[in-house]
């Protein structure tokens, strides 16, 4: 037989990166039952399956009234199509609206999803061994992840005052940081933003350490009540400094799996970024699904390009469940037993512990207390151990989420307990 | 200005195989007046927009069948889904109607096109610097292109016999052979299939060598007319030597990106390589668009499983350019100037001529005569002269095809002359 060796495969295949997202999502299908705190998915409410030929007409409309004809239409849709997706003009018509950034549609290469775009910069950025990426840590498991497949070390950066230093120790062993990644609103998994003036001095540090920013920003659209939003850095980036990672899972359709990329960038002789991103991803998709594509060009066409105006009510939901959750464990841990952040937006709340959070504990909690969340210990890229929790609140309702927590006080309480804390204060 | 050298970029971007797409693409958005023979495209002919919609209602109306309720199918086609995908199951049906494989579905890996298929396995097989694939040459790009993106050099095999020399050789060097690519049925870009014999002396072989064979089957629903078509290497595969990548590009719908592969070899502790594949998956696209596979699911089930019987119509029209292509050559060159395949099946035609055929050529021919070709030499893996051309004849109407002959006898009678030849016997 041929069968093979673990050994003999990709280092990456061993990695914690890969193995994390595998034990979490395989643990969502072991206990069906259990309410998730753990999924980052965005709502199911205002899911419509009519949605999708609806965008799909619209799309198709838009493009005749561009002067194609109905073979041109067609081919548009259902053919092969351009490497750097058919949806660029209006993605950059969106970000003008709803971000204020200006880009050229050339500088976008559409991805299928942001995952992609993610591994088509990092692959074009990893040339030699001695390059490494830089991450804020704790960081999204999917740019480690990404990271590993193409082989680029990461180096964790917990603060930005330390990025400096981080730089100056990776150069002094030979090393090369290549870009810096970061999720300034709502960041998964911390829930933490950066303020305006720590934007500015992101991108001062950046120019200054000559390092490529590399922006995600998967949940800026959905600030706490009463917040404002602040501008990204690629809105705020006069120096192409800032590679902007996009994604519409979360404001279009996750099932579309569409996301882009923004390089702006130049290239030695003067092309773009993008369009060495392109090339990397003709081996990589050829192209993203153009029904796809047409999908989430529908959806931008029939919300005058404002996802901000056509996520309201989803905006509502975060913006409520946000609110019950950082409420409600305020009213189940009145004492200080336990902390939690208290984020501006976003999906995710992360809550430290007495105890240490591993994947044991996860299942128990899924199998005796019929509650998911996410060791925080999945978005650090060591084995030490980490006495926190990520909870998401996007894809519950009310009534879920309240179970949800009383669910997890339990879970806690027990452990507070088992840990040698005493109950008393619960 | 944050901007970048080459140089500083992945090696692969100027890599030949790269650029070969990129060139290919290119030429053909700026000549679109010209006739293409270069495209390997689908015929457009029976496109229906209305197509997409009812592919999805149909799939709506098997996760019905399938017990789930209005949320249920909402969510498997809407949300974040499965790493391996939502149509495995439909996909195994397909190749045990259409090819007489038969599959475990938990051994697929639905995918973002073949070409991720491709990838996410030569990923998976780069463990070190010692590792190596061997293809088939002249071999398609996109598996060139995808070696080069994951670090993995490629040793050409010309011909099935020299396999043990290459290997043996490979080995002598500390190399690590890991696989072998072909495309044993109507192959591109020569057209060629292998025989039966072939067949079972290469899985012969593959055992005795301890090769994995990679088997790619794009064209293998469209032999010539009067030709039976023979069973792929997965079918007549008994000992799990064959990871078999799939598509539904020409068979399905181009506009889906939707492919697959089998890898039901074992790994380790009893998992599968499609676990392993999915775990890389997830870091390079997350899943496939449900959206997009639901369109390929909805395909399937409107066709009980057989893409055979659905590609009745595309069969006959590939089936007549083929031989209209070939006769087309007789008659425009009755006299041995130049040769050509008469391949079995597929889309594709090669032309020998007696001239070195490169892209400057290839400009004048679609600058001076309006026709557009492939240069063999995109599919040699080295800068040596090649003197051939690749003809596709899927994506055109007989007019079309005579016209574009006409041009290409033109322009070959014109190079014949230039490179020294008489033209009397034209």
């Amino acid at each position: 037989m041929a069968d093979l060796d673990l050994s003999a495969l990709h280092g990456s295949l061993t990695d914690r990166a890969l193995n994390s997202m595998n034990f979490l999502n395989e643990i969502s299908h072991h206990y069906p039952d259990a309410i998730s705190l753990a999924a980052g998915r965005p709502t199911e409410e205002f899911f419509d399956l009519d949605d999708v030929p609806r965008y799909l007409g619209l799309f198709a409309a838009h493009l005749r009234s561009e002067g194609l004809d109905e073979a041109a239409v067609r081919r548009t849709i259902l053919q092969y199509g351009r490497t750097k997706g058919i949806v660029h003009e209006l993605v950059a018509r969106n970000l003008a609206v709803d971000e204020d950034i200006q880009v050229d549609p050339e500088a976008i290469v559409v991805t299928a999803g942001c995952q992609e775009a993610m591994l088509l910069t990092l692959r074009a950025l990893r040339a030699d061994a001695s390059d490494v990426l830089l991450a804020i840590s704790p960081a999204y498991v999917g740019i480690t992840g990404a990271a590993r497949v193409v082989d680029l070390p990461v180096l964790p950066v917990p603060d930005l005052d330390d990025l400096p230093a981080v730089v100056k120790a990776a150069r002094a062993d030979g090393l090369r940081p290549r870009g810096f990644y970061v999720m300034p609103d709502f960041a998964n998994p911390s829930g933490l933003s950066m303020d305006l003036a720590t934007r500015h001095r992101l991108l001062s540090l950046a120019a200054a350490e000559d390092l490529l920013l590399l922006e995600d920003n998967p949940y800026g659209l959905f600030p706490a009540a009463g917040i404002d939003r602040l501008p990204t850095l690629k809105a705020l980036d006069t120096s192409r400094r800032v590679v902007y990672l996009g994604s519409f899972a979360k404001t279009g359709l996750p099932g579309a799996r569409v996301g882009y990329v923004v390089a702006d960038q130049t290239v030695g002789d003067g092309g773009l970024l993008a369009d060495q991103l392109s090339k990397l991803k003709s081996m990589v998709t050829v192209n993203t699904s153009p029904i796809a594509q047409a999908v989430i060009g529908g959806k931008l066409l029939d919300c005058d390009f404002s996802l901000n105006t056509a996520n309201q009510r989803e905006r509502e939901i975060y913006a409520d469940n946000l609110r019950a959750l950082t409420d409600g464990l305020a009213e189940r841990f009145p004492n200080g037993e336990i902390s939690w952040t208290v984020p501006s937006g976003g999906f995710f709340v992360v809550v430290s512990v007495p105890f240490t959070v591993d994947d044991a504990l996860l299942t128990r909690s899924a199998q005796d207390y019929g509650v998911l969340w996410t060791p925080m210990s999945h978005f650090y890229d060591t084995d030490a151990p980490v006495n926190a929790l990520r909870l998401s609140c996007s894809a519950v309702t009310p009534a879920q989420l309240r179970l949800a927590l009383d669910r997890l006080t339990a879970f806690i309480a027990d452990q507070l307990v088992l840990s040698g804390r005493s109950e008393l204060d619960l």
